[in-house]
């Protein structure tokens, strides 16, 4: 596990400089690759106005450029904090096959970041959520599965 | 509801465009304020190799430029096909109020595209996921917390 300590004390670290930076949350993730770090990530919310920009997916993007691929296969990230659901989706999307993290959701919610409604939210039926969620215009869309199936040019992914 | 069919008209559009161009894959969505597009994505996955720009993401990351803020409160999205567990988190993290869609995770897994693997591995326990996942560090990483709930320049999100 020294390896792996000290790939989690680089995200850890980015996390605190991130914090007495000012730069934004208090979180950082780094993706390793074959023993070496390909992607760094660091909150950037509130500095960079995108609330996306969470440390595990600032890592991930910053990867796939450096490997010039939208597949992070054969990679782990090491977040020091266990994802929200955004995070978590964007590791199964990426491909990455391992994950490393250090503080829980709990702590983050005792620093009052909470996504615990999130996953509660995922569990509920659409009506049943706080955003209000309604179907509209289902046949046009099916339409454009049905184009892409039949095409000759579709990457899948 | 003739304006929200307006709005859906134009996310199918983009995810139709999207195929027809060969840009990525078949979705599209836009974001809203007071009758207002204001960010518009495709999905961009193949093309940019950013397993994160699903078309949600990127209309979300384009109306926060549009209005230089990270919070699209009293904002609605309009997607062509219900949001996969990371884009569904990216809506609740950006704050938008009503969310309409078009297909169905189900007409998108007919495409191959399935995600509802993400959301039964969100509920399960950790131990039990397809992606190992492991604690290391806690204690030094629940320190970076201390720091930051004890930091004056804090902006919180």
């Amino acid at each position: 596990m020294e390896e792996q300590r000290r790939f989690m004390k680089e995200a850890i670290d980015l996390a605190r400089d991130n914090v007495h930076g000012k730069n934004g949350g208090p979180f950082g993730a780094v993706v390793v690759k074959d023993g070496q770090i390909i992607g760094r990530g660091i909150n950037q919310v509130t500095t960079n106005n995108d609330p996306t920009a969470h440390a595990e997916i600032v890592a991930i993007r910053e990867a796939c450029r450096a490997l010039n691929t939208y597949s992070l296969e054969g990679c782990e990230i090491f977040s020091s904090c266990e994802p929200c659901p955004m995070c978590l989706g964007s590791i199964y999307w990426a491909g990455i096959e391992k994950l490393y993290y250090a503080a829980t959701k709990d702590d983050a919610a005792k620093a009052d970041f909470r996504d615990s409604h999130i996953y509660e939210e995922f569990a509920l039926p659409k009506d049943k959520r706080r955003i209000p969620t309604i179907q509209l215009m289902h046949k046009e869309a099916v339409k454009v599965f049905d184009d892409w199936s039949s095409s000759d040019h579709k990457i899948p992914y």
